[in-house]
């Protein structure tokens, strides 16, 4: 029986959790890598269909690739960042449906649909991106979202066959509090619930 | 400091979380609502952007509104939930973005860019989607999310200003483990990850 986890794991989810430009000099190791996918492979999305996949760039050389198509102030703290994860999705997730969801054989609902398709890659890997994210912070890591970056640039230079795309980017390490800014607010629960 | 949350807390956010389709005869109160949006609240978003709007159904009677536009699969299973949250977002959600994010006025760079505005608020709200699956999972809650609907007819029935879209629905409950299927598979490291 599910109960609601104690406070200190919704602080570290969820109130205290933060988005980190720098990280202290400790590496994340390929052990923490490969337990971050086992937890967040687990979430949910339609029709099991799993469309992201996540190129992780652990070296300062492998990030340097992405420098020319970051904004300018994300470069700086990416190249330094202990690892940076690229969440992309596959255009041919649906190639995968008939074992990934044995129940209906999804596949020719988008084969006959390349908007489907798009939509909902794009939608799910948003989706992955968020598990990852957040089982991340349950592993004790911390995450440095980011949108800001040239997608053509990336996909050129990560995804050649043109079958992958980016979606977003995420920094992973141990946080430095001590560059924290201070927090922004958040809408509060009438800007952004309506309850019927 | 940060550590890894315990097994059970691991297990009840992702390694033993379910998506259910049918939930036990408890309600979902509104304070448990309420510390929902308290929670997921917190997850990042870019720019502090927030995009996203959740549309509580707390009512068969207002369930019912969302059955047209619902897959005949989805419509029964909605209906009969506890709860079913409309997760949305707002076309204007810059307009917030001078006091959600003070750090830099990013107001202008969206409203010159209409393109940049669609891909933000699908992209964020589809995070923000996810903080709540895994929110309500974090309080003992079960979520039933679904993509499965005709998003032009749901807009038309509760966003008839056009100013809001809908991204993906979730029914939230306390799950009936007697009706759940056999767990699809996940995709393995080596299908999803690729290391550099």
């Amino acid at each position: 029986m599910s109960t609601t986890l104690n406070d200190a794991a919704l602080d570290q989810l969820f109130r205290n959790a933060r988005t980190y430009n720098r990280f202290l000099p400790q590496a994340v190791d390929d052990a923490t890598i490969a337990t971050l996918y086992d937890l967040l492979k687990w979430g949910p999305t339609a029709f099991n269909a799993q469309p992201a996949r996540y190129i992780v760039l652990r070296t300062p050389e492998a990030r340097q690739r992405l420098a020319p198509a970051l904004s300018s102030n994300n470069r700086e703290k990416t190249i330094a960042a202990p690892v940076t994860v690229i969440v992309a999705h596959d255009k041919r997730f649906f190639d995968q449906l008939p074992q990934q969801f044995p129940a209906y054989d999804a596949k020719p609902l988008f084969e006959a649909n390349p908007a489907l398709v798009e939509t909902t890659a794009a939608r799910n890997s948003a989706l992955q991106g968020a598990y990852l994210i957040l089982a991340a912070r349950a592993l004790g890591l911390d995450a440095g979202p980011m949108s800001g970056f040239d997608a053509a640039t990336v996909n050129q230079e990560f995804f050649p066959d043109e079958r992958h795309a980016v979606n977003f980017i995420v920094n992973l390490g141990y946080g430095d509090p001590a560059t924290l800014f201070a927090r922004s607010p958040r809408l509060s629960f009438d800007q952004a619930v309506t309850l019927l």
